[in-house]
């Protein structure tokens, strides 16, 4: 499999970003429509510069699977509305409570709780209407339409990311092991992230051997991502806090490295993405761009 | 037509909501799947004793289109699930603040506001990942079961039940005309009952006339529906409040009977039912269960 150049991935990250921001943008009710003021708060947040990570995954994954980035644009649309959603939840003051994201203030600060609540149940069902509208966004068979639903359904329900959340909710009461934190992290991110990978290789009628390869690389990831994150925001507190940190760090939720160490943790992290290329071969050149996305998640600074 | 005796009736709501319970009690995860939380506060929500109107709409729809309410049970099922959705979400404190519905704790006030957002997410998801199921939970063939999905998506979305609800949050500073409250109910209540009706034909394979007078008739009974709850809330305040009950009606939020007083308005609600009976001659004697459920929406004490 050859590798992409940091700069080759840049680009190809850049040229797919704007494609599902473009996307987005068509898919999703105008700021004007009636009722104006749920359109904005939507909007506000779909559009507040994310990295489309879980998007992209679905459009590099159809590629992968010698389908087309095109015909995967909708369910990639659908997977970042379901992606937003969840943050404006989780974000809400009954649930994380956060004032800010990517430095700017939260759905609810600029429009209120309720409207906020509102704008994530829109967004949920708005990937719905999307994937199955007629005439149908999605170029796919009925069939695999119903299975691109299923999956991102699956993913986001109570046994997916919101199982996720409900743990982490649950968990600031309690003693965390292990187990509970990779219960935690394989659902409230992982869920989607696979389902990202799957619903890309469905568009594409990827075959079985396929699927199994998304599949896998889709979980190895997903989690890979979370220590990582986990590992960053560390390193961002102890660089915030100085000598502070160590008292921050027992007031501190679970994580993989205050369970794990620091160095376990990136060892583990490196691992993950080595099973996950691994994973790539079945689609030799053509899982190019999946290996270097893998390589970005544990080499990122953010 | 011919009509049905009010036992007759009665007897029809009750076998049917039994049907609809049980399919409920499938369809829905089990309590104790992990995590249990959510999949509690998701069953204590949902089996809080409801007249279930909406899919026994659903499924009366589909055997007025010569369809087979077995047939149209998970679609009912699913139709449920959003509606206790709503509920759960329009209860929590920044939307109307309710502590009990139909005499019980609400679900916030019983497992915590994270935990009530969290059981509505899941349920509105639940509900598609229901209808996109394999082994398919329903018999239609894989492009209807798209359309009932895209109907009840549409119906629950920004631009149906949520904008309603958006509309509803926001009247509270404003000065309501009766546009505007038209608007807000043939939204939050109106959108789903509709879909209701359209969805059972739909499993039904309805034609285009019978599409269009299930259409008409949701429609009608949707508004009658609203304004009749307009009416008995109105009269329940009076009783409860006595002489008092002027003032606490300038206070209250803009109604049908507040803008077109109760002779109108009752005077509506019954034009709203003559309507709706009207558009079922298409279904001759097959509609006769419709026609007496459009009756009892404006005869019902509560």
């Amino acid at each position: 499999m050859g590798a992409l150049t940091p700069e080759a991935l840049a680009r190809y990250l850049e040229e797919r970003r704007l494609q599902v921001d473009e996307a987005l943008g068509r898919y999703l009710p105008v700021a004007g429509d009636h009722p104006k003021e749920i359109h904005e708060a939507v909007r506000y947040s779909v559009f507040a510069g994310g990295k489309r990570l879980r998007p992209i995954l679905v459009l590099a994954a159809a590629e992968a699977a010698e389908g087309l980035a095109e015909d995967a644009l909708p369910a990639a649309a659908a997977v970042e509305m379901i992606h937003t959603y969840s943050l404006i939840h989780d974000d809400l003051p009954a649930m994380d409570d956060d004032d800010f994201r990517r430095g700017r203030p939260t759905c609810h600060k600029v429009y209120g709780e309720a409207l906020a609540i509102l704008a994530g149940d829109a967004l949920l069902t708005q990937a719905f209407i999307l994937l199955s509208g007629e005439p149908p966004a999605m170029a796919a068979a009925p069939v695999a339409r119903l299975r691109v639903i299923n999956e991102i359904a699956q993913a986001a329900g109570s046994k997916g990311m919101v199982g996720g959340q409900v743990v982490d909710i649950l968990q600031e009461d309690r003693e965390v092991d292990l187990a509970t934190l990779l219960y935690l992290h394989t659902h409230k991110t992982g869920s989607l992230i696979r389902a990202c990978l799957r619903v890309g290789g469905i568009v594409a009628s990827a075959g079985r051997e396929q699927m199994e390869a998304l599949t896998r690389y889709g979980d190895r990831i997903g989690l890979a991502f979370q220590i990582v994150d986990d590992i960053l925001d560390l390193e961002g507190s102890l660089e915030a806090l100085g000598k502070r940190a160590g008292s921050d760090l027992r007031k501190k939720k679970a994580t993989f490295p205050s369970l794990l160490g620091l160095e376990e943790s990136r060892q583990r992290a490196r691992s993950l993405v080595g099973e996950a290329k691994h994973a790539l071969s079945v689609f030799g050149e053509r899982g190019a761009e999946l290996g270097a996305i893998a390589d970005f998640v544990v080499t990122r600074r953010r």
